[in-house]
């Protein structure tokens, strides 16, 4: 998708590339595929390597979390402006069925957003396009204190 | 800790060295500290990699449910003969502090054991011995399909 390169904020900055993608992101084989701040959503494309399997040749849940973590964050951070940011407070995933190494798409949403307090809710899609994982959130928007130099 | 070498199942198969460990628990950097299976309890020591770090440098939330994930489980995974295996159904973290990257330590338990439905529960403590997240989550016992070679 093209990036609105003159819109500020930490999301926007790394999709402009002037900063850095964080390792999280890098590690999970995170790819924006479409986001829609006014709307609140987002669709994140992974990649699932070989690293994340269990005993069962399928994708650990826990890395099914963390991927889901990073679609439902993103939703929220699209719409902070520079200075802010939005720690996830809880997360609750159910695991649908197996996922087997590769592409995964994550979809995340805001469900409700206070002036704090936000409902972030999502899921992860196989190739198939069967949800492998669906995920609630709770976020907290902070303000970064004063740069103090 | 010493590992009863005669006991069978996939977690002391793994324990003994006569199964690899799963390719998850080494990108976590899982580490058997202490297990009783008969209490149903398990300590577990993780290594947070800077791969792992969100944009405030801290883990991101979402590696820390892969590290309760694989606390929980294990706790359960010990109790069983072979043959069978318990994936997760679901699993609900609350971040209660931000991680830094390091050694992290999870300590994990069943709460109920059902016939086939066993709920577990489990913490990540960091170097101070402080809490960083708690979780709950919900397995299933299965059996695997007998092997049809």
């Amino acid at each position: 998708m093209t990036v609105d390169g003159q819109r500020r904020g930490f999301f926007w900055d790394v999709q402009a590339g002037r900063v850095a993608p964080p390792p999280a992101a890098v590690t999970l084989g995170w790819e924006l595929i479409a986001v829609d701040p006014e709307q609140g959503t987002i669709e994140v494309g992974f990649t699932a390597g070989e690293q994340f399997l269990n005993p069962a040749g399928v994708v650990q849940g826990g890395f099914l979390a963390a991927m889901l973590d990073d679609t439902l964050g993103p939703a929220l951070v699209a719409t902070l402006p520079e200075g802010q940011f939005a720690p996830t407070l809880d997360l609750h995933v159910q695991f649908l069925r197996p996922a087997r190494p590769g592409r995964l798409v994550g979809r995340g949403r805001i469900v409700q957003r206070g002036r704090e307090v936000c409902f972030l809710a999502g899921e992860l899609i196989d190739p198939d396009g069967r949800p492998v994982a669906v995920a609630t959130a709770t976020a907290r928007i902070m303000t970064m204190p004063p740069n103090r130099s």
